[in-house]
């Protein structure tokens, strides 16, 4: 099955910000908790369920301590 | 008036979009066109009037032919 180009940047800026959290040391949680998002949507993201936007992106990233762009090094 | 940092991220990203947009010698409507998006899009990301999606992100870098990160360059 040819997945659409678009869900395939969702699931690898998905498994991107999954690899970035754990090196960081954070849960689902408490990641949402810090970037102040909805719990569930921390996994939504990873899973590449949800095309969230540039906001909620700058919310994580501020929480992580990284810029933007590094989700987007793949 | 000191802006809420998340604007600021938005006009930074727009004007990033419009800087390599005018570069590639594309009009916000070839662009909408080309990434077949809504013909006022481009003109809203570009002022930072709104917060896109990833998806939406990608169709427009597809278009110019650039990375999704050279977005957040900045």
């Amino acid at each position: 099955m040819v997945e659409n180009e678009d869900i395939q940047v969702l699931k690898k800026v998905g498994e991107k910000l999954k690899q970035i959290r754990i090196e960081k040391g954070f849960s689902q949680e408490t990641l949402s908790y810090d970037a102040n998002i909805p719990k569930n949507q921390v996994g939504r993201i990873e899973r590449g369920e949800i095309s969230t936007t540039i906001t909620t992106l700058h919310k994580i990233c501020k929480a992580l301590n990284i810029p933007i762009r590094e989700l987007f090094d793949f």
